[in-house]
């Protein structure tokens, strides 16, 4: 596989659906196959600004409505990009992010009540490239979800369970409408999602591979 | 003139045409004219989101692309548009801001090199209501302009002299693109050009008159 084109694939789902311990496991997984360490990033963050960006997203001290909350992750997302992901895939190194295009649409689109064809149409054109190969969304009951993290600490999980259950359906409709999104059931143990995780990345390598 | 319509109205132009004085020296007479204060802002900032936004798109800490600029001053908008503008219009209160969309379209299209369709279309959709009536764009040669203002202190006006030409172009540019902008020669004394911004406010609400 040392010559298999790299992998830019996004975990995302509901807050508690396990996507840090998944994504942490993938990237370690996709090191050791391509024998080059895979770049593990989250949104928002992960460059200078965006992690100034995610401070202001994430502060209890400010309230944000959604289309504005939609310009700053658009914001962060597109200096990710350009600052990480694409020089990143340039040299051949695997990129795993927590959270993409998938989290937008079912926060501030499905639950947030924005214009979802404006909000596509923005993230297409603001922060649409690179695109990314993979979108698996780990779904898991928002009640579970729920017991499983630790107590709200932030503004936007502060939002409470309806609209978690909200915010599950997004995604839900994120996949049914974007071909290169797919959803993994998150309810098994950590190790049973790594694998199907691991199924759906495979999968998307031996096509690559019959293609080239 | 006390059944007006409110005016929501823009002063915009290069770093140290005179905006923030002329701003508020209109904000002023229109105070006295209606005998009610009308609401002066700035941008980007003037809300608690805004006033952060503007620290980040400031910092001489942080390098911020122009895509990511334009979704951080679009985000600003939006909030000042929503929180501030939109409340005082509906309360009858005028509306004098500094800097808007003419800003956006010189620095960040103009002279950043992005897509003037494209930002203009973001701006459109994310930051496009209310309206302003009037945009006036105080128009001064940006070597004048440099030796009237202190010494550059932040991120975007350490860009220089050649920079700040293009912006000039660019809202030169904007004034013939859109209709409700207009230019005013700011290189006459304080006193001459709040005459000219007064006279071009006169003249909008006379029209106004004339059509109610």
């Amino acid at each position: 596989m040392a010559f298999a084109p790299p992998l830019f694939v996004v975990l995302d789902g509901i807050d508690g659906c396990g996507k840090s311990t998944q994504a942490k496991r993938l990237a370690e997984a996709l090191s050791m196959r391509r024998g080059a360490p895979a770049l593990h990033l989250r949104e928002p963050g992960s460059t200078r600004l965006g992690e100034r960006i995610r401070e202001l997203l994430l502060s209890r001290a400010l309230q944000i409505a959604a289309p504005s909350e939609t310009l700053l992750f658009a914001a962060a997302r597109r200096a990710m990009l350009d600052e990480l992901v694409a020089p990143a895939l340039a040299r051949g190194v695997d990129v795993v992010c927590e959270r993409f295009h998938a989290s937008t649409f079912a926060y501030q689109a499905f639950a947030g009540g924005l214009d979802a064809g404006q909000v596509l149409e923005l993230l297409r054109t603001w922060a649409g490239e690179p695109v990314p190969q993979l979108t698996l969304i780990l779904d898991l009951d928002p009640e579970l979800a729920q017991g499983r993290r630790r107590a709200p600490s932030d503004r936007i999980e502060d939002r409470g369970l309806e609209f978690q259950r909200r915010v599950a359906s997004g995604y839900r409709r994120y996949a049914e409408l974007e071909p290169l999104a797919q959803v993994v059931a998150a309810d098994g143990s950590e190790e049973h999602v790594h694998r199907l995780v691991l199924a759906a990345v495979n999968a998307w390598f031996a096509k690559e591979a019959a293609r080239g």
